[in-house]
């Protein structure tokens, strides 16, 4: 099986997990390409500060857009909205860590059950959140997942829902 | 003008921002219906540490359906999440403060966009978060409109957004 996977995780929400996410993703490349790798690197945000000043903003997206595996460093919003949301459109199956708050994660869920995409909820009950009632309430046991881990499960329950994915 | 408005604010993810809500959701009611209103009410999951009972759960679910206004005071997951979206789906607008992450607020956004409603996005930049590249990415200006604001000014501008408002 070779699929195209959209990982999602918090990004400017807080960065916490990305250690996390780093190794989730890692997993997951037994079972395809993951779209967004960047969302397990620590340089995803790094221009942060500068992002506003237009000269800046056109080098880098030429750059940006010059590199084969760039993930979005750097990127201006709307760029990185717009791509993110191409790559959802392609992605076979939406894997997602939902632990922390996050409105990016929220917004790219959302999208995905618009288009009806397959999705993975990952949680950890142990953290300090609580879910949110959209996240859970979206759950139906088939095309929508949510499952409840602690660290060490999570690349089993990843093991597990590939084992009777089928492409849509 | 006698809109049907849709309200979201962070419920799980915190409650901090509960009296702003209610104060914008107050202001909203000049223009219209606040289908989302028990946003800004304190009580809005005060039954959730039972809420994995499942009698708890049926009886609380008939009183809910039988109840008029009843808002989303203990509904499960499944129904907070339906109701939501058929709330969402009638809506003339979606208003959405967007200060605090929250997964809810992120997907309710992202189910908006999808169904290309009308959209203004509230976010306090003298907060201590920053916002998503999800959500002021989509900001196109028109449909997707995304405003900067510190508190006093809030009322000011909605009261301009529905100035131009147009039914769509
Ligand atoms: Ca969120």
């Amino acid at each position: 099986m070779s699929l195209k996977i959209y990982f999602c995780g918090s990004i400017r929400a807080g960065r916490d997990d990305m250690g996390l996410y780093a190794k989730i993703i890692d997993h997951l490349k037994k079972y395809g390409k993951v779209l967004t790798e960047h969302v397990g690197k620590p340089d995803v945000e790094k221009s942060d500060d500068t992002i506003n000043q237009d000269k800046f903003i056109h080098d880098r997206d030429m750059k940006w857009l010059n590199e084969a595996d760039a993930g979005l460093v750097g990127a201006p919003d709307k760029l990185i909205h717009d791509s993110s949301i191409g790559w959802l459109d392609q992605a076979d199956v939406l894997i997602a860590e939902v632990t922390k708050p996050s409105l990016g994660v929220g917004y790219e869920i959302g999208r995905a059950v618009a288009m009806n995409k397959p999705c993975l909820f990952l949680f950890r009950p142990e953290s300090e959140y609580k879910l949110s009632a959209m996240i859970s309430g979206v759950h139906d046991g088939e095309r929508f997942k949510l499952k409840n881990y602690s660290e060490p499960e999570v690349y089993k329950i990843v093991d597990d829902y590939f084992e009777t994915f089928k492409i849509q």
